[in-house]
């Protein structure tokens, strides 16, 4: 099995076309709800006692519930703005709310889990929390800049601990204080991570492994209404394409990276997690079929 | 054989490492060598009496030159600095000089020419010029923020006088007044252009031609000194191939972006016209092989 840790929280999503107030979010949402497309997913997150029935509803049909706690409390909150171009999202408020003091617990089937992802958590919480699995074969985190601006050394010791570190371009650069990619991924490398994949948002990602570079582009697409979650959704089915093949062979994580773009591209389509939501395996294979069409010469 | 209209100037480059001054530079000059490695090119260009012979030296082994035309007065001057990204250029002078009233002749040899290449001209002139060849197969303009910003309805004008429109994505999204590049490549479509090509600097390409779109990776590189010309050079050698070729099928034009994106990526390994006087047809057929391995799944 797969285990995802992170965030599961209501947002406020204000798009040009529309605001969604309180929907379901997060993190761990959208890369769980992704990565079950290929494999079970156990979910270590928490919400709080306001969470509706409704999207627990949605989050049970799709993942293993053992790792979600309910705490007292209110479920962490975001809200954010997109600007008319959809590529600027403005953060208006977080609250952080019940997961503010949150211990992630490991439930005992979750240690089994051979592939692993952290979301972009606290990264002190995500080195500490990749310990207690006792047969990893491939771990992959994430960050965002708040924790690149208050605890870089924290995200480089997180870095350490996993096998692949998946990061927006911005982000990159920002860790690194570097400009060219290439160089961000080598130094990333340096500090322990075997895979660097860099997302690109609509230009696609690049992986690095040690002398591989794969650049891929992003699904093309014109109607696009809630960046949110894209990213998270490229992670998730990443690494349940992965998961599902008990693989880390270097065409299996190029092939990973296709499946992550691909599901990434249904999520936008969509309003919050509608786009996944509403998705199929085999609207999952036959996208993937057109993708390989596509980048065809 | 191939004509290429377009500028050639003494460039003052500013980067973080070096600047250079009063280098051979211009977009046909970059275009036209570009395209020199696959097809018979012909220059339509002025320059001042004050154009160094070294640099008329090196256009002449690489291009005919009936039609560039030296005229008393001063050599078309830029200036431009580079940030320390290498991605922002900010343009310090621009001096017309003997390009203020140039009105260009095609010779009677060139007018055979089935490809044709009009660079980042006044959108007026492309137009007219386009006129004088009598068997044109495929014909390709680009444009810059200053046309469009002061003659978009020549532009748009221009369009309809061509097969394809290779353009920036940032000019695209200002001239089309969209922010989608598909939604971009699509108006340019409905103002008559058969194929639009949109240019993503690092991030790659875009082809667009009926419902087929066809995205390329840029070759991903580490050490990039000088981006002058990049888009120039990926233009030449995308209709030098073609015209090579002598054919415009999908393949074909798919195949020449690869190649476009394979000889701008020499461009910017070394300052200047530099990395393309050092390059060869070995060099270029290495990469391509190099690039096809690299995105390859």
């Amino acid at each position: 099995m797969l285990t995802v840790f992170g965030s599961t929280a209501l947002d406020t999503i204000r798009t040009p076309s529309k605001t969604l107030k309180d929907v379901l979010g997060g993190a761990a949402t959208f890369a769980g709800i992704a990565s079950s497309f290929f494999i079970k997913t156990g979910l270590i997150a928490v919400v709080g006692n306001d969470f509706p029935k409704k999207y627990h509803n949605i989050l049970s049909k799709k993942l293993d519930l053992q790792g979600l706690v309910i705490k007292n409390g209110k479920t962490f909150r975001y809200d954010g703005k997109y600007d008319h171009t959809l590529s600027n999202r403005t953060t208006l408020k977080t609250e952080l709310n019940v997961l503010s003091n949150f211990s992630p617990v490991v439930p005992e089937e979750y240690k089994k889990s051979k592939f692993v992802y952290l979301a972009n958590n606290d990264p002190d919480q995500n080195s500490a929390l990749i310990k207690e699995f006792d047969r990893v074969k491939f771990s992959m985190c994430d960050t965002i800049e708040f924790w690149i601006s208050t605890k870089r050394d924290s995200v480089i010791k997180m870095i350490k601990s996993v096998n692949a570190v998946v990061i927006n371009d911005e982000e990159a650069k920002l860790l690194t204080k570097e400009f060219n990619l290439i160089k961000c991924a080598k130094k990333i490398m340096d500090w322990g991570a075997e895979y660097v994949i860099i997302k690109k948002g609509e230009h696609g990602s690049l992986l690095f492994y040690e002398d591989v570079i794969f650049p891929s582009p992003a699904f093309s697409l014109e109607a696009i209404l809630d960046p949110t979650g894209a990213g998270d959704s490229f992670a998730g089915a990443m690494i349940g394409f992965l998961a599902s093949k008990n693989s880390t062979s270097i065409s299996n994580i190029k092939k990973s990276i296709v499946y992550g773009n691909v599901v990434g591209s249904f999520a936008v389509e969509k309003y919050g997690v509608d786009g996944l939501l509403i998705l199929t395996s085999a609207k999952i294979a036959k996208r993937v079929r057109q993708y390989k069409k596509m980048v065809q010469f």
